[in-house]
């Protein structure tokens, strides 16, 4: 099962590929589409479309993953947020890739067992479970821990970790623990 | 000179073409995509962008026209329509077509004379202008109202009427009137 998490942008738009091949998440590839803050929205939008489609068309992903809309306090930011997400969505959709949404919070629990976790520690976990060493674009890490998100609470695949290990520490929620010290 | 105005929406979106023949404002032609609400917004994005593009490919016009961003309150709202938005510029971006904004009052003034007039005074005066007898459905009234605006604004090409006429009443704007009286 391959994921596409994708944090969408008008200027940089992140992507994460991750597989679940039994109790592991695997890395696959991820990037950052970037588009010149000096060309026109449009333009931008084109060169997003333009690359996301060729990720799409490269990885085949089962499904696609972003953050739900939330309630923007700044609605010219949510306006242009939306302009990203709507391209986003459209070429899923145009390649026959089901989307899936994810509220921020249930993103930061689900990799750091709490909902209101530092964006550092969204990252630092993405990097622990998928086993990355060097350091990722902030973007890529958080379309990555979309993707992430979305495989470990995927309901309609088998929870594929069933024997209880031993638990690293109290302050990461099992199910990480569990993975960052699969084999 | 042949402009496409669109009037963006997650349900329905509005547009319309006109032409610039000599002094006069030709109406070419003009329709509602309709999205249906039950489906997914990506499915309902797909659906608009994939109509939008045969309206761009029939008509192949010179120049889009939308209406300019503004400050919504909603911020929920101004992320959904920055969903169709999106979708609306990159259709015109790939098929190579300039895009044009115009502030919401603008399109009032343009029109009747009025930054803040009442839309059935719009819809009255698009009606007026391209003799149009039958009623235009809203959204594709103020996608025709775009690109009049668009029409009658643009610096680049010549003012085509320019022999002083008669005005007919002294509420409606001067080029209104003319080309209301034009033959």
């Amino acid at each position: 099962m391959l994921v596409l998490g994708i944090d969408p942008g008008t200027i940089h738009l992140g992507w994460g590929v991750v597989e679940r091949r039994g109790p592991k998440l695997v890395h696959i590839g991820h990037g950052v589409i970037h588009a010149r803050p000096s060309e026109s929205l449009s333009d931008r939008l084109a060169v997003i479309a333009a690359e996301l489609e060729r990720v799409i068309a490269e990885h085949r992903p089962a499904l696609g993953s972003v953050e739900q809309l939330f309630f923007h306090k700044d609605p010219q930011a949510a306006a242009k947020l939306g302009h990203a997400r709507g391209v986003v969505l459209l070429s899923l959709a145009r390649a026959g890739v089901p989307l899936r949404e994810h509220a921020p919070a249930r993103i930061k629990r689900t990799l750091t067992g709490n909902g209101r976790a530092e964006k550092s520690q969204v990252a630092q976990m993405v990097s622990a479970i998928l086993g990355i060493r060097e350091a990722l674009p902030p973007d890529a890490s958080d379309a990555l821990a979309i993707a992430i998100t979305e495989l470990r609470l995927d309901p309609l695949t088998p929870q594929v970790v069933q024997k209880p290990r031993r638990t690293r520490s109290k302050t990461l929620p099992p199910h990480v623990t569990r993975l960052v010290r699969a084999p």
